[in-house]
């Protein structure tokens, strides 16, 4: 219990992950409204959009709209995605809005990386390392070292701690090659495979390793474990996590159609608040905006806590 | 981590809650064919029918029917509920079939057993000693004393270990009266308040002062914390838990309609079974019965894991 942070940060990506995924098409206006809905809620940092071919992901066409159009808030990084150059010079458009800075992304597995990118690991290396240098030509930080399939694969099986390894001295080494620090490392959960004891697991291996590296986890909620991998990392002392409102985003690598997507933001901030973490956050709004996120996509998101209601707005009614 | 238990029991609850709130109306043979769908996976004890008044449960008017039905499987404890001597007498006229066991059932909040049985303290603690009465008159034993609200309460806010003495207080002095030994003592987070810090306060002073009764947790994820607070009792050494399959049984006290109801039994399961927690549950064969009891009511269960698939069933099948 003691190594609980007392502050958390949790990076808010329902807008880029949801309406990527949803069948759409999804007014730009109301994309719009859930940013600015989010950025009201305490959130400091919100992922708005992706600039994807917009031939790949439809539901991307109007990224440009999109960051054009919230409204934005003192104090709130808005963030975007992107996987190439063409993909950065449109975010670079919009340097004025967004925070615009540059990540080493690779997988632990080759496997999913041949399936889901197309290349192996050697591919993968050779097109970090020229995204790399294209944010650095641009001016763009490179601070982050992200590694997806952190914990397991469908298409691979279980990865290992030292399968980890290799993929971060493979970041770093690129990192280190450019003539940039790295400073924070996320290790993502990108197929729900993590439990408890393998976040502990990692969390620790890498911890012990390379201790001045600020931890990110990205849990998905594919099987219901999430908030409870939350909980493992949080133990660990783990102070930033990325997460939808709502649970938004859902899973293209479950078993059946309608699997959760990330962790939702809202149970995680209910999670830090019921255990006296500061998050920042007005859950009561967060959930709001969640209620808003299920109008804009038509359906009901995977949150229990949108329909169980908070804590917090319990103890007020019976106080009032 | 040590404190984890080598082997958890799952009793599932899922046919006897979920039939008693969904609008139904839900057919005997349904209702037969997932006890014994449920008995197939290695469940070892299951609560099959509520013998309550049909006139204010319509679900559970075919109760006998339900207990006649089901193939008593061997090795597994068939469990019902009743809440007076009406409804004992129905369940004695099937000492064959169910394994008929007492509780001394009581609230840690007095708000919750006035709005939920209209009853105080003392009528509460009288109709326990009346019914305990009962049921040794009637020869059947009373080992268990279960304490709902045992976290915090729609109706009083905040429950704290304190109140939650007295209730155990209470019930141990009812069982002393009657010349019975309690043995176990069932924590109830009825209205889903709980949290990890909660669970491990609670779990841990109940234990001190208490060290020889056996700990059942019965979760509720209203809010989206059970498996993480699931995951706290597992660490505090906590072996036994209620839980529904596909978390069947919804919450009458959520903010909104459709809230999850008890903790899933098959997400309770992989916690276990990820973390090398035996459970002595097939995992694959409990989805399934989830399925089953999706068909059933006509619509989704809350349970992530019915949507994300096993990994288990993800590892056999990279394997083939």
């Amino acid at each position: 219990m003691t190594d609980l942070p007392s502050r958390v940060s949790i990076n808010e990506e329902g807008p880029r992950e949801g309406f990527q995924i949803e069948p759409g098409p999804i007014p730009t206006a109301d994309k719009v409204a859930l940013v600015d809905a989010l950025s009201a809620t305490g959130l400091r940092h919100i992922q708005v959009a992706s600039f994807v071919s917009p031939k790949l992901v439809p539901g991307w066409a109007d990224a440009e709209a999109v960051v054009a159009g919230f409204a934005p808030r003192e104090g709130v990084a808005y963030t975007a995605l992107w996987f190439n150059g063409a993909g950065l010079d449109r975010a670079l458009a919009f340097r004025d809005r967004l925070s615009v800075t540059g990540s080493i992304s690779l997988s632990a597995s080759e496997a999913f990386s041949r399936r889901n990118l197309n290349r192996d690991r050697e591919g993968n290396l050779a097109a970090m390392r020229k995204q790399t240098a294209a944010h650095l030509a641009a001016g763009v930080p490179v601070r982050r070292l992200g590694i997806m399939a952190a914990f397991g694969c469908n298409f691979s099986g279980e990865v290992t701690p030292a399968q980890v390894f290799t993929a971060i001295e493979d970041g770093l080494s690129i990192a280190a090659e450019a003539g940039v620090a790295l400073t924070r490392l996320s290790l993502a959960d990108t197929m729900g495979w993590a439990n408890p004891v393998a976040v502990e697991r990692l969390v620790g291996a890498v911890r012990a390793r390379w201790p001045a590296l600020e931890l990110t986890l990205h849990l998905h909620d594919t099987r219901g474990m999430a908030v409870a991998n939350a909980l493992a990392a949080l133990r660990m002392g783990v102070a930033s996590f990325d997460a939808t409102v709502g649970g938004l985003g859902g899973c293209p690598f479950a078993a059946h159609k309608g699997a959760p997507g990330n962790i939702a933001s809202e149970e995680l901030a209910m999670l830090c608040e019921e255990m006296g973490i500061e998050t920042g956050i007005d859950l009561d709004a967060l959930i709001e905006a969640g209620h808003r996120a299920e109008r804009i996509v038509g359906h009901p998101l995977p949150s229990a806590l949108l329909r169980g209601g908070s804590l917090r707005a319990m103890r007020a009614r019976m106080a009032a």
